[in-house]
């Protein structure tokens, strides 16, 4: 078969051929990815090829970059959070062309599953997610190396790589405008952030929140509380750092979980706000943070949403007659609540409109060829988020510059 | 202190003295209640007192009748579903006069904390619930025996007596029209059961719902959520009875639990539901079977409500992994969620005006003298309530009879 040797460029000459391109290749668990040139076949039915502008690195990456058990995988393209212009599309790909600037997510919307239908889930059921290496409808992949040897896909994303094929079903369209190493991170971390509050929670305005675990996705939250009205927002993280960087993002009040003295958190938030915090967002994924959580929450309406991943096989126990007598509310939500479809370009445009802060969350941005020092930032904890120019030839030059590097 | 010995007059001659009436006292865990004189006295300030016409037997009753140890306590005056007549008020009653008809309750409305002035919350702060052996404010009984032994109250209602006092802030008044042996079951089983579908689960039209224990409450649910227009009403249960008698409320698909084969409950209630029960109700008070509610939910939007009481310090388990990814919800509710004050009077005129069937709740009727046979007819499991006529000289000629003796 013919092998488009592309770089940057869009258009007919490509569609529908095999795209030879560089990706950051994960070889073996914990290992320094290697840049090297891959195959990228182009996209089957209900998929499109995309073109990776920005990419950014979440602790998901690195969790399963780290993992040597399945459904760890290897040699794999990891990767989640991007954006990308449309190179080609497959058959029956509706509402998308060559050209559009997209964010890919992990989860699907295939507009016909009672889910879909429903405002209440974004869970779709005929193309659920699942820690597949795969495509989203097929077990096959799309990216191989120079011997032919398959790579595995990440999360249906795998953006680690100038070229990338996804399911149509996967992606927002999004308004070209948006600087992309900004846009990237409506893919997985910031919007699960802000829609937890937003779409899971519905926080209220003059409401108060507490937030366990100060990361992207914590703070992300925080601005989601924020942008709905919430009067008090209480960070609590074991690294007082984050009370100033959370500042950036709402947060009133802060609580340093390692150093309560003689309480415990809980008693310390109940007595911050008068009885409970009438929502509380674990972001953490432990079940002890989660017990924490579900416990400073009001009593008859009090809403705590679990959104950090645990460990498999990890479980929280909550009291019988508490959970009968306090009338409180536990859920979790999967990337907030969100569609992606619908509701990433309704925060793109917030961001346009300077409502949401997204700028703050970078506190890096490097080249792809520098990828492997994005993973030390992120470990050592320095990093919010670091923005890894995919395509840099395009966009950079107006785009808002790091936050704080 | 002057005595008034009065049987079943009203009026100004017993306000403000100590009556002489006759109560069922238990006097020991697990023996027969002895029906003797004692005297109660007048409600202090916010309290009342009643003149009880009928009262009905709830399992709770039973429960702590047989309870050996604390929170048990003994001689006590148990019953606490009831309906009576205001025979005098205390200093500081506002709206409730000698004559009105009350529905005592265990849920306090003092119209001025954030609970009480919240539509989301029915667990008034200001007077919490507590398992207290006294009176609502103050660690004080209103009962004594001939001798000027205390007798203590039960769950602040103590309705097996000719007379009792309770605080002001905890009875709804309804039309005196409703029959009293229908309206002393809007007091906690029937509005629990009612109140969870209405009230704390807003059960939605055309839903499908899963009932867990087929008792007076979850029959209740199931009547409720019949009146919310659920489309779907599966009752589980190991009596396979439960579904001739769950059909007069709504019911419509019935699982023996004791005999599923070799499936699970949650595996039939989601073949039964295309994935899973949109709302699920707990009305046994087993975390095994709270988690088997949970497990049969409908993913991202199903909600799991908890009613039955478990034993102290029992505890449920979730998994996190399946807590994130499932979006589902699980609540606790305590009389469903009602307001007593607003809400009895809203389901006293729906059963007056035919909608809710209050009827077939009542398999039995007996007089005052016989109440020992109401716990050998709840315990046999041949009852859904048994309404003990108190003040049997009125009223009863124009009720409505046992709809099953």
């Amino acid at each position: 078969m013919e092998q488009a040797q592309v770089h940057h460029q869009l258009g007919a000459h490509t569609a529908g051929k095999p795209i030879r391109c560089r990706a950051a290749v994960a070889r073996a668990a914990g290992e320094p990815l290697v840049i090297q040139d891959i195959i990228v076949q182009p996209p089957k039915e209900h998929e499109i090829r995309i073109r990776i502008v920005c990419t950014s690195l979440c602790h998901t990456d690195i969790s399963f970059w780290k993992l040597k058990d399945p459904p760890a995988c290897f040699p794999r393209i990891m990767g989640h959070e991007a954006v990308g212009i449309v190179e080609s599309v497959g058959k029956s790909v509706d509402g998308l062309a060559a050209g559009d600037t997209v964010v890919p997510t992990c989860a699907a919307y295939c507009g016909e599953c009672a889910d879909c239908e429903s405002e209440e889930s974004n869970l779709c059921s005929k193309l659920p997610f699942k820690l597949s290496p795969w495509m989203l409808r097929e077990e096959t992949s799309r990216f191989s190396d120079l011997n032919g040897e398959v790579l595995y896909h990440f999360m249906y994303v795998s953006s680690f790589s100038e070229y990338t094929v996804v399911d149509a079903a996967l992606v927002a369209k999004i308004d070209p405008s948006v600087p992309p190493n900004r846009a990237c991170l409506l893919s997985c971390g910031v919007s699960t952030g802000v829609g937890a509050a937003w779409r899971a929670a519905k926080v209220k305005a003059g409401s108060t929140v507490a937030i366990f675990g100060l990361g992207a996705v914590g703070l992300a939250v925080a601005e989601g509380a924020r942008l709905c009205g919430a009067s008090k927002i209480i960070g609590i993280d074991i690294n007082p750092d984050k009370f100033e960087i959370g500042k950036k993002f709402g947060i009133t009040d802060f609580i340093n979980s390692g150093d309560c003295g003689n309480k415990s958190v809980s008693q310390v938030v109940k007595e911050m706000t008068s009885g409970g915090a009438d929502y509380c967002f674990e972001c953490v994924g432990m079940p002890s943070v989660m017990q924490q959580a579900y416990a400073c929450c009001r009593k008859g309406w009090g809403k705590t949403v679990v959104i950090g991943a645990a460990h498999p096989g990890s479980q929280m126990t909550l009291d019988c007659l508490d959970l009968v007598s306090s009338g409180k509310i536990l859920t979790g939500s999967m990337l907030g609540d969100i569609k992606p479809k619908s509701d990433i370009p309704v925060l793109a445009k917030r961001y346009m409109d300077k409502e949401l802060n997204l700028d703050d969350f970078v506190t890096h941005e490097i080249d792809f060829e520098d990828i492997n020092r994005a993973f030390d930032m992120l470990i050592s904890g320095s990093c919010i988020r670091c923005v890894i120019w995919i395509g840099k030839e395009e966009g950079r030059r107006n785009a808002p510059s790091a936050a704080s590097e």
